[in-house]
């Protein structure tokens, strides 16, 4: 059964896929498993439905679940990191604290075409997708034992089936993980002085400034971050406050879907397709307000970061948590401005 | 001016190397830059030590610096993301905190034949970089101004020149990065309770349990870590405690020689001479004990982390700090411990 193990030093949780595991030298040569999956027809497009688990939720014209005539359908991960058959229940080895690799691993299929890259997909799609995702991290929200949801994707060319048709994924986790728990502590100690969100305020400063504004929709800013860890490293924020994605989101959907295609097209053009990826950031699943890093309504505000794979992160940076980012920001956001789609 | 830049939310320094920014674009075609220098000599070999700027610090046999004759070199980086030359001046912009890229990054030329990968270095020459290392943190810890020195190394193939000699790196910068916190807080939190070093109970607790050790030394451990972030990475801990690396390295620079040649070999014949990153985590230098996060002697211990570059960090990871390590530690240390060297 694979588990959650806990770095006894600094808390970082992480994953060890035992089911998922291959025998060492077969994980270098990924170019085995792209022999062996490139012979089979994608299990993502339409009429392939019975090529992957049962849906968990679909947008369909046709009523049938697991059948053809849909729009967007979630269904679990085909190599899940975490399962929800699993027993959450933690201890000790000494030192070590681990528990079993409890949550959910969901896919999110954008699209019943074969497309690869999210950017392609026209406005109502992505649309339906981002309603996907707010749909699910509701639901999801209400299971007792899990803490954090995420919404993210890879839109990579690591392995070949991987990449070909357009997808997501959503995680929800046991545990907070330590990323997250930063930006939540940062936010409510600046909360604490100033009596104010600090993404809210970094709107204001940023319109102001003009120079790292990539974009404006009616309720989204799109900036590259003034400490980007990565060369054209986006920020999308909404200019309305709210700590919950899947509640922020409400009536926003399509202007999201239009504030995200626009990145993505202006990301495809003018870098020539890289590899990418986004996450949306929401603040972690409140139950027990006894515990300190657990966020209110006032001092956390979602979002979403959108990080073109350009660099590699090499070993200065594995060690210290200090990014060198080789272009500024101003620079960055001023070519993506400028780059028409 | 290249600059330190804080992210107001985690309080992550990232570098921003003005500097060194080539046009958009240019940054995704790296081939350009392979096709540009592969004409050249290397400038790290013997006899091409006008190449590179004059050196900081040589062993040598001749002892005319910047001439031939010499066993280890090092000069100042090539493409330097922080200067001594630099004002350390700290400035804000409303949000944001901003200083100048003060600092120092040195280039260690570990040896003067043309070879790629340092584990096919001699014994002896290893000795020798490593004490380099130790002689130049000890030489930078006398700077006022600088908090963290770092000894890393990157063995890639990303450009083909930087790959071509084997070399490695030394930082040393204003501030503390989030990473090196994150550790001395974990590891002075565990000592607060326990009045023990979290590393020395480790290596006791690794030791007795056997299933993560790779191998051992008079005077070092190598284990998977229990909750490693990528597979095959390994640690090397010192059995003798010391928060400094220059200190506590003083008489083993010849036994870490033999346990970094012994692993950096396993890692090449075990899985196909993979590019891995090396860092040596030490203490920050200790000057303003008012602050609390700084170390004392006995609660920080010395130790270097080895990580192969076998599978890619995606938007999960990024987003969360949460890895997902596709084979148990165990299963990686039984190989490498198999692997003849």
């Amino acid at each position: 059964m694979p588990e959650l193990r806990k770095d006894p030093i600094v808390g970082r949780w992480v994953i060890i896929a035992t089911e998922r595991a291959r025998r060492p030298g077969n994980i270098i040569d990924p170019s085995e498993i792209v022999r062996e999956q490139t012979q089979l027809a994608c299990p993502f497009c339409e009429h392939q439905e019975k090529a992957v688990a049962p849906e968990i939720f679909a947008f369909r014209g046709n009523p049938q679940p697991n059948g053809p005539g849909w729009q967007v359908r979630v269904v679990p991960s085909q190599n899940p990191f975490l399962q929800y058959e699993n027993y959450c229940q933690r201890r000790g080895h000494g030192l070590y604290d681990v528990m079993n690799a409890y949550g959910t691993h969901e896919t999110v299929i954008e699209t019943p075409q074969h497309i690869e890259n999210m950017a392609d997909l026209d406005l109502g799609q992505i649309e339906l997708v981002v309603k996907s995702y707010a749909l699910r991290c509701r639901e999801l929200s209400r299971n007792p034992e899990l803490k954090f949801i995420m919404a993210f994707k890879n839109y990579s060319r690591a392995i070949p089936l991987h990449f070909a048709h357009t997808r997501s994924q959503i995680v929800a986790t046991p545990i907070n993980p330590m990323r997250a728990k930063d930006k939540l502590k940062g936010a409510r100690h600046y909360y604490q002085y100033h009596e104010r969100c600090i993404y809210c305020d970094l709107i204001v400063q940023e319109l102001d400034a003009k120079k790292r504004i990539v974009l404006e929709t009616d309720h989204f800013v799109v900036i590259t971050p003034f400490a980007s860890r990565f060369p054209f490293e986006t920020w999308i924020i909404p200019k309305k406050h709210a700590c919950d994605f899947h509640k922020g989101i409400e009536g926003y959907e399509g202007d999201l879907a239009r504030a995200l295609k626009s990145i993505l097209q202006k990301v495809k053009i003018g870098l020539r397709d890289p590899e990418y990826n986004f996450v949306i950031h929401s603040a972690p699943i409140r139950k027990d307000n006894g515990r300190q890093w657990l966020t209110i309504e006032d001092d956390y505000h979602w979002h979403m970061e959108v990080m073109p794979v350009l660099t590699r992160v090499a070993g200065f940076e594995k060690g210290t948590g200090f990014y060198i980012c080789v272009i500024p920001p101003e620079q960055t956001a001023e070519y993506l401005r400028e780059v028409k789609v």
